[in-house]
């Protein structure tokens, strides 16, 4: 928040997950069970926020609504999580929401085969290149040729499908490195968690792997109650869950997390342009395409969404919106620029539903992690769930000019149908019903021609496939109509937000620690998601003191301003270092002086630098630090710098 | 918010609900599904949240989050709702959180027990009690001995386990309403969704049925957090799922379900005092305490919290504080102070952890509701977790005084047990070390008289189930030691409220209609929990009213004021009366003289009266009414009243 750049040394990755749990921003779930020595369960892949951490969620989350719900009017429902069978059998998550597995027989180890291929080939080419570099290690060194061809793998890893991984696996002699033991070939393994609803067990249900099915669901009342008015988003903030098969990476792959997902339904003849598109088109992104991937290359190519749309590496002004959009919202929230990209998916790496997806991309120490996904949907979602519900699942709009449309139109003399037919009635006006224009323009004509047709049908009593239709049963005519509304099905935009893994992405890129003690860690958190705002700390345990500090923590309260008292009996150096950890950009102190003027200071998290004022001064200058309309370089220029005691080095 | 008080004529329940869905305030959950005719699935129990429900809910959360969390910094943690099996087994709830059912065999359908006494009761004791007042249905009538007997039931039907419920059905005769069938004998149903984590399919997991063991597992670091500091609190606001048997009543009973626990740590030896109670001691509660119920009876009592627990009618401070806490968070979000009451729950009603609980109901059309239960959870959980996992869940305290403790001390002499008892050295051990004092004291007088002692044991490996020692082998000596430390397991006090069923029973509390039209309806929720703040209304679609509207729309969200833009071509009146039912406070109008002087109306919700005055003046009136610094009648009495036309008429 200051203009100080991050300092310090290399990122050490222990030392700073140790940081995270010692302050409790995140635990793992029912730890004290899984340190038991009888417990036999899985908890991997659970994790609890502590306060810090679901003071961030919660400040995250807040934020992100603002950022998108309110500024745009979308429609923030909330659904259940518990979905049953037959939704997500429709959406195809029943049958294609799964990763591939391979299972170690020896170990009795199931590993996911994707990871698995990844982490050998990696560790395999992490020892080449040590053993170039170092020609004692010639073991380890691979051939030219093979070395280009794993990082070509690498490179498009998420492109496989299971026997093109157990392909993979066979091929380069891919074993489990737990053991060195063979693995099985690849199976498919759903990622939904089942259970049943109802104290008959016959209802099968599924904890939601997205919100997004909800949102569609309701796509019909959220029309209405926007008045019809196209286009317009849904949005939802709530747990999903995936059984992931082997998680690991901490807070990066979990097996229930909190999403934000936006659903922005548009009309697919307006080439989806966005009325708010020209106020981001100048945005500079950093892009890395699929023909690049594909090439077996990382490359990222920075330019302005403006261009990207209009090249077509975009493919509309909606989804470019909401890339921009997305990137502003990371790095409101404290994101590092250098460390965002924005990646296409590439065919085979797309869920089911999408047509195209750039997902938003955030570099830790486990990699690019992808944090946000924009997918297009197309219509897949409301196409499926109209057909299955046999709901209309479309929007209808008055046309300005109304359409006449001449086509050909089949009747049946519905008196002669019944008696005729009985049971396969039915079947038979359904099979006419289907006929497309193209088949009744020749039917037109063999019925002109022969006064009879044969049309195709489910198999009929008699067993037959088709039925003889004469011209007293059945005419086919061109007919004129004229219509006055247009119906479609809308496309759906989709910006999808992991809120875990922005969290932890975020965090690692605001770690750094103090250039003269490596001991000393700072998470420079931005104000606005900070989980304290301000520390109030008095000097020492006197109690003179007391009633100051109660009166600042209630007066801070009563702005509406997170603060945390720290009475303990340590140093002041010490409660400031406990708050840099906690991201704490703001700390009062109470010292003797205040007992005599009044006076308190305010130090600065990052630059460690201090004010020194009156206590209304102060709040003054906290107040509007908060609100961002002043910056700490403002604030040090106008209120007295205090450098009365060096407290940050005791 | 104004004075006006809600009036209207009787409360309709189903033109309520029906402007509840009509409004989006909530929908059954996958309906489009439910009503296709090939859906087989149980989706009862399950309700999305549109977005005006949604955005109370927030509200209601955010003003908890507020009244509770922040006002007495109690540590609130984002906990997982999977649940591995072994925690809710220590917890209990896998053997014992379970309702009654029964089956009805010829329908098919399962009925939760006491549901099906008390409808079955409550119905015959309407229909004689009509009998009573229309001589002609007199085969309705009972005899004044039965009915009287019903009464008893039903004021206790809480009270009784599955065997007595199944007697009742017997005993009464009470049969499935559907279809008049016989119903079998009560069987114990786990409300529990249970489902399995993890590729091998091995470990067995449980959607929480509360958010409480999240917090009790996550003591120890939680009470590291606030160094050691005791009371503390920790709080979470979570989803809770219960597959309840037979859904009904729409959102007041629901399988999946928001709720937000306060667990507050207390040491058992200081009374349980809270050092907050002297400014809630005042305060009215109406309480049904439990010798009421028994009695048959349903008088509420009413008197100040200070009162209660001091002639022990509320167990201590901090059960009573957070009565009353509850009581003013009630009140604010919305609900009518004559529609709350406090019962104690029976013994057989109380959850197996609890050892005292209060229920805050509150009065519906549906009767009185569980809207937020207090209980004393005594050191029942943390106990029982230590004990499973081997973990202390303690508070280890420094004695301002060492307390000196002699005592009778058994020793053995390890060097001789081994090579004796060879296997069953361990069990003796044990045995000697689980011999209490008194026991001790009788040993060591044995011990000095005969030389050898007779110890009982678990089975030995020569089937004894005790052994002898003799003084070689075993002493039993006076010693005295010093505690400086004193270690204890906290009392758990629990607020948890249900927060859908709180909505719910809120908007009953708030909803009215306008006297001179019954069709008017009106929800008169409180500025700060009203979805919508403003509601921004051009008097007609003439295009000259737009970029105002547009401004004025602006000028609100960058107050940070939630509001709705209604361009619609409906008039003027139809839009309030649109916001009524949304619980819009506040309506501006953008009219003709708005382009002539810049001036704008504001409507009052619950008055419909308003005021003009310039675009600033306004703006300065809204900021001040939703911050709470203002009432209508402060600003109304200040601006000018606007009666030029009579919209509301319209």
């Amino acid at each position: 928040m200051a203009t100080t750049t991050l300092t310090g040394g290399p990122f050490s990755r222990s030392q700073f997950e140790s940081l995270l749990k010692r302050r409790l921003f995140y635990t793992e779930a029912f730890e004290i069970y899984r340190t038991s020595p009888n417990f036999k369960g899985d908890n991997r892949g659970l994790f609890d926020y502590g306060p810090p951490g679901c003071a961030l969620l919660a400040n995250i989350v807040n934020e992100w609504r603002k950022h998108f719900v309110i500024e745009e009017n979308m429609l923030e429902i909330d659904t259940t999580a518990i979905t049953p069978e037959a939704v997500l059998k429709t959406s195809g998550h029943v049958d294609k929401f799964a990763d591939w597995m391979c299972k170690d027989p020896i170990k009795g180890e199931y590993l996911r085969a994707d990871h698995l291929v990844e982490s050998v080939l990696e560790t395999r080419l992490a020892h080449h290149r040590s053993a170039v570099a170092d020609s004692k290690q010639k073991n380890d060194k691979l051939d030219d040729a093979t070395a280009k061809e794993y990082e070509e793998i690498l490179a498009k890893i998420d492109n496989y499908d299971g026997p093109e991984l157990g392909q993979l696996i066979k091929g380069f002699d891919i074993r489990n490195p737990n053991g060195n033991g063979e693995v099985q070939d690849p199976i498919a393994f759903n990622l939904m968690f089942k259970s049943t609803i109802g104290p008959s067990a016959a209802s099968p249900i599924y904890l939601r792997p997205e919100t997004a099915q909800g949102q569609f669901l309701n796509f019909r009342k959220l029309l209405d109650f926007c008045q019809g008015a196209m286009p317009f988003a849904s949005a939802c903030i709530g747990k999903s869950y995936r059984n992931e098969i082997s998680p690991r990476s901490g807070l990066l792959r979990v097996r229930e997390f909190l999403m934000a997902e936006i659903e922005h339904f548009v009309d697919p003849e307006g080439n989806k342009n966005h009325e708010r598109f020209h106020e981001v088109a100048a945005i500079e992104l950093p892009f890395l395409d699929k023909d690049t991937q594909l090439s077996g290359k990382t490359t990222v190519d920075t330019m302005s969404i403006g261009k990207a749309v209009e090249t077509k590496l975009v493919d509309n002004e909606t989804l470019g919106y909401f890339l921009a959009r997305v990137y502003l919202f990371l790095l409101k929230i404290g994101a590092d620029w250098s460390k965002i990209r924005f990646r296409q998916h590439l065919a085979n790496e797309m869920a089911h539903y999408a047509c195209d997806c750039w997902d938003a991309e955030l570099l830790t120490s486990y990699g690019w992690i992808e944090c946000v996904g924009c997918a297009d949907r197309s219509a897949y979602d409301l196409s499926v769930h109209s057909k299955a519900t046999g709901t209309p699942l479309v929007v209808k709009e008055a046309r300005s000019e109304p359409l006449e449309i001449t086509e050909w139109q089949a009747t049946l003399e519905k008196k002669l149908v019944g008696p005729r037919f009985k049971k396969d009635a039915k079947k038979i006006e359904a099979a006419v019903a289907s006929l497309g224009q193209d088949a009744l323009g020749s039917l037109a004509a063999e019925l002109a021609d022969k006064a009879v047709i044969t049309v195709p049908t489910e198999e009929l009593a008699n067993g037959n496939t088709s039925v003889d239709l004469s011209l007293e049963i059945c005419s086919i005519k061109r007919v004129t109509r004229v219509e006055n509304t247009r119906e479609y099905t809308p496309n759906v935009i989709e910006p999808s937000f992991g809120i875990g893994r922005i969290l932890y992405s975020v965090l690692e890129h605001v770690h750094w620690h103090r250039e003269k003690d490596a001991a000393r860690q700072v998470l420079s958190l931005p104000v606005l998601v900070a989980p304290t705002k301000v520390l109030v700390a008095p000097l020492s345990s006197n109690a003179n003191f007391k009633p100051v500090v109660k009166t600042l923590a209630g007066r801070l309260r009563a702005l509406g301003i997170a603060n945390n008292v720290d009475s303990s009996g340590v140093t002041i150096g010490k409660k400031y270092a406990r708050n840099d950890e906690l991201g704490t950009p703001l700390g009062i102190t109470v010292d003797f002086d205040t007992l005599n003027d009044g006076s308190i200071t305010l130090r600065e998290r990052d630059s460690t630098t201090q004010v020194r004022a009156s206590q209304d001064d102060i709040l003054e200058a906290i107040k509007s630090i908060v609100a961002g309309t002043e910056t700490w370089d403002q604030i040090s220029s106008r209120l007295p710098i205090f450098a009365g005691q060096s407290q940050d080095e005791e």
